[in-house]
């Protein structure tokens, strides 16, 4: 599964500029200098055909990389692709009236927290009282599956619908990704978001554990997160309901763009929609 | 310096291909978790410096990359490039009767080890019979030179001088990387090595080492070694020739092609060519 989810995080980047085949890619991989070669006989090839397995459902192939040792086991990889212009879309269009989609929930952070703290009474006993074990472990594998989710067919459907520029969201979380995009903007426009989708009970989750992740303000990290779409108004629906169909998970209308200055904020009280976990 | 080396490491790789224009380079920066806000300031600044600048001095530049945390402090990156048919030299086309040019000393991990030593009189006893204070200081600066040199004029003359087919020297050590080249052959070609050139005092270091280093069977690794080079006999004097005019650096035919079964090897007693330390 970790290879699955550094495979869709690499291929994301790509994703997020509407590039949806990729020529190349190549796997780095750290393996740890704590692991007994036993460990490391297992987990490293797993490991490796979780991001094999991922490039080739994502249509291309790991070519070469490099392996080193390392005190932290990491994976990562570069994807590299040469294209026409007509089959990229530069993140710079958006416009006053654009609204703002996000195709996968946020709290992958918070749940993967949460579930380590399953073994660890002082952490769990921070939490316990607004999740059950059994909502921690939903949220986990529900993280899980939507970190190892490719983007790419999110990416596809920005040609279709005509997008005016997309970010993906990782390390700096849902607004600083969006402050970024905002301000490589080439109209003077600002983005305010309304809504933050959240995997089920983790905004509870981050709430209990005060001001440490920050999910509510929008600077909790996630790996592999979702694209922030810009789309025409009047497309944005047909949107959501398309990768619906295509994917079998939901995307949401999360804000606008209005008239400013190259920014991005969320509002004072946003809403949160609880995203639920599948059974 | 690391940061030089790091990115001349990095371009090596299309240089032992024969292309000599990089399109496009990425940073990976790993920053230590031990040290010091301090410390990071003074020195990730200077490690990325030193990779941009080589970047500059190869004609290409770094667009991007990623930074995170990490126990060890490590630099890599990634280069990548498009191009004709006519500008790669694939490296399958040795014939009997080539000789063999490496265009960088071997004795890198040797000085690097040997100048750590002179804090640790445990080691320092194995090697002081030897080697002076003043040798390995020289060899440590001839090593880093080397490392930091970029293997561009080296690959630009590969095409001059109609090379057959090389690879860069690097961590399988010079015996690893010739066995590998050798397999890849579309004739049945051997390699054969009789002289290893080594920054000079080293070769004594690495025997006064016993089997650490490996270094006269040709396995010690090399961090940003030179190419290996498989050329018309009757080019290779010139090649060497054209290379010292132009970079201020010895070349050295090791070897010779003879046919074979896809191996390399080097003969029982090669001579050793002591590579002179610049004052």
């Amino acid at each position: 599964m970790m290879g699955k989810i550094a495979c869709a995080n690499v291929l994301s980047d790509l994703y997020a500029m509407g590039v949806t085949e990729c020529d190349n890619m190549l796997m780095l991989l750290g393996v740890s200098t704590k692991m007994t070669e036993k460990e490391r006989d297992v987990v490293i090839p797993l490991i490796m055909r979780g991001f094999k397995d991922s490039a080739l459902e994502a249509g291309t192939s790991v070519t070469g990389g490099q392996t080193v040792v390392n005190p932290w086991c990491t994976i990562g990889g570069v994807a590299s692709t040469v294209c026409q212009p007509n089959e990229y879309i530069v993140p710079d269009n958006a416009v006053v009236g654009d609204v703002l989609v996000l195709t996968k929930p946020l709290g992958t952070q918070v749940a993967v927290n949460a579930h380590q703290w399953l073994d660890q009474p002082e952490r769990w006993n921070r939490i316990k009282l607004v999740v059950s074990e059994e909502d921690v472990r939903k949220a986990y594998h529900r993280a899980m599956d939507s970190m190892a989710r490719l983007n790419r067919i999110a990416s596809r459907l920005m040609h279709k619908y005509n997008a005016h520029g997309a970010t993906d969201v990782t390390g700096f979380g849902l607004l600083g990704h969006a402050q970024t995009l905002a301000s490589h903007q080439k109209n003077e426009v600002s983005f305010v978001i309304h809504n933050l989708p959240v995997i089920a009970k983790m905004a509870a989750v981050a709430k209990a554990c005060g001001n440490m992740f920050q999910l509510l303000q929008g600077h909790s990290a996630e790996t592999s997160g979702g694209l922030l779409i810009c789309l025409p108004r009047e497309q944005a629906a047909a949107y959501c309901k398309d990768i619906e169909k295509q994917e079998g998970y939901q995307a949401w209308i999360i804000g606008i763009v209005e008239k400013g200055n190259r920014t991005a904020r969320i509002i004072d009280k946003p809403r949160v929609i609880e995203v639920p976990t599948k059974e």
